[in-house]
């Protein structure tokens, strides 16, 4: 059964509803908070930075979780995550008690795996190479429980999907929404559940122009494997859309927007500068993407607050001048 | 009729659940975060860093104003500020279209100046002890209006307390609320919602060990004045507790907390770093508090986010070592 088959058949068994239930303990309501800018149009920031360990992953990883019973668990979860989503498995395992083993690539932010560390989690670390192997084909090789994957799991998208919930509730007047693509799996959590509950709100998925396969794949047709360059945005942009997650993201997202690596630092910059929050390259990427999109009512989803401080400090110290 | 007497009238009067209505088109109800330490009492954030403008002040001003009609406000207003207020007043009068005359001291924040000035603002600005004066006598001298006096100030002390309540509302079962103590109005607000409501929380004020005149005046038994070190933490500490203002502080607050200068940049890292918050001074002095205070659920209120930024990343930079 395809990915987006399991999907559909879940939402149908009242799997919306149930992820809603599954995470509460788990995972905030975040606020929807007006931003404050300069002229554009009306932007609402969903702020996911908010988030226990700061992004939208502990959602997916509580509801994950909560669709396998304890027998299932009985020998351990494993996955493979670059940081975001193994730090919100961590947590969610190490409350119910069960061992995670997080298999990382070695260009992982090194906070985010002592995070999962000091949440008892066991942390592999492996050449890139190896890690998208294992991303791809669910084997880590290690024996080490019940596999799960970051992105194209149902638990994961109907975790996602929670947002869409929230802001359909708090702003049903919203037209737009613009989120930030890496996996795929946000933006179909939350466009699954604005198009379940009727919500006609422009989907818009962004992309940083260093490493933008969405974009790509919707010029072809199909996925096709693309030119990535590294920069800070490293919570999206990978090298291809994955097989599995094309059929939901054709069919569910309305627009692609690719942002500049200087419009992304500008977008990181107003979140601190007018909103106060820290976030990281692919919220800021959201954020830039919304004041330039088309629409009135725009929601920008922040996805992730998990920035390195001195990456932040240069750019917030980019705009300061000097006083006279 | 002494300040307290006026507050308690206009309680009586149903004036904290007019200020509920009155600010509801102006500040944001404020998520009330749950804060992931390190052991230490079980800690929520009441986040006042996320109000338009960065501050609970918009609360406080946009209820003032809402006090008055359109006729009372026809030669404009005026304030004495050294920032979150004049911008929260700037805010709230822009909206309604009434001038105003912000009068400020001459160490305000530049950026804090000029977002006034942006909002249409009149800003005067005054060498410290002539700001002092007209904080005192609410005479600036210049004809510009209905002058609203920041703290001493029914509405400012009602629009306050809507954060009380809304404490109580998202939580009951806080045992401890921890608030910055500047001028006073933000505690006794908050503490006269809470009793208001029935509610049992201790009232925790909490001061920057460089200025801390309302320890003083618990010691002294009465407002005396202190010896004041200028600090990072700009939003409070005075040289003297406000005379109109003892009553209502000496009756509503439970304890009070010095916290040192290292404490509160250590508060101001842990709410960057733990919950991706940017806060200012004060609001790192409450964070900081409420991890060393007795309680067992407790509530630190952050009180704004308007922190300069080489402030903010010389105090990330402190903790950043290099990787080896």
């Amino acid at each position: 059964m395809t990915l987006k088959s399991q999907v559909e058949q879940q939402i149908a068994a009242g799997g919306l509803e149930a992820a809603r239930e599954a995470i509460r303990d788990y995972a905030i309501r975040t606020p929807l908070l007006p931003f404050v800018g300069d002229g554009g149009p009306v932007i609402r920031l969903k702020a996911e930075c908010l988030q226990p360990y700061g992004s939208f992953k502990v959602r997916a990883a509580s509801n994950v979780l909560a669709g396998y019973s304890a027998e299932a668990l009985r020998h351990g979860v494993a996955c493979a995550s670059a940081g975001n989503f193994g730090q919100g498995l961590a947590f969610a395992a190490a409350r119910r008690g069960i061992p995670l083993a997080v298999h990382a690539p070695d260009n992982a932010a090194q906070v985010k795996l002592d995070v999962m560390r000091s949440l008892g989690a066991t942390v592999h670390v492996h050449p890139f190479e190896d890690w998208w192997r294992i991303m791809m084909t669910r084997q880590t090789g290690a024996g080490d429980g019940l596999f799960v994957h970051p992105v194209c799991e149902p638990g994961v998208i109907l975790g996602n999907s929670t947002i869409g919930f929230e802001i359909a509730e708090d702003w049903p007047e919203a037209d737009t929404v613009v989120v930030p693509v890496g996996g795929g799996g946000l933006i179909s959590g939350i466009a699954l559940a604005m198009r379940g509950l009727g919500h006609k709100a422009r989907i818009v998925a962004c992309e940083i122009e260093t490493a933008a396969p969405l974009a790509a794949a919707f010029t072809a047709g199909y996925p096709v494997t693309i030119e990535r360059q590294a920069s800070f945005v490293d919570g999206i942009g990978s090298t291809r859309v994955l097989d599995e997650m094309w059929p939901l993201l054709s069919e569910l997202v309305d627009e692609v927007i690719t942002v500049s690596i200087a419009e992304a630092k500008r977008g990181v910059r107003l979140a601190a500068e007018n909103s106060h929050l820290i976030v990281e390259g692919a919220a800021g990427v959201s954020l830039s993407a919304a004041l330039g999109c088309r629409g009135e009512r725009v929601v920008a989803v922040l996805s992730g607050g998990n920035i390195d401080r001195r990456e932040l400090c240069r750019i917030l110290g980019d705009e300061v001048r000097p006083r006279p």
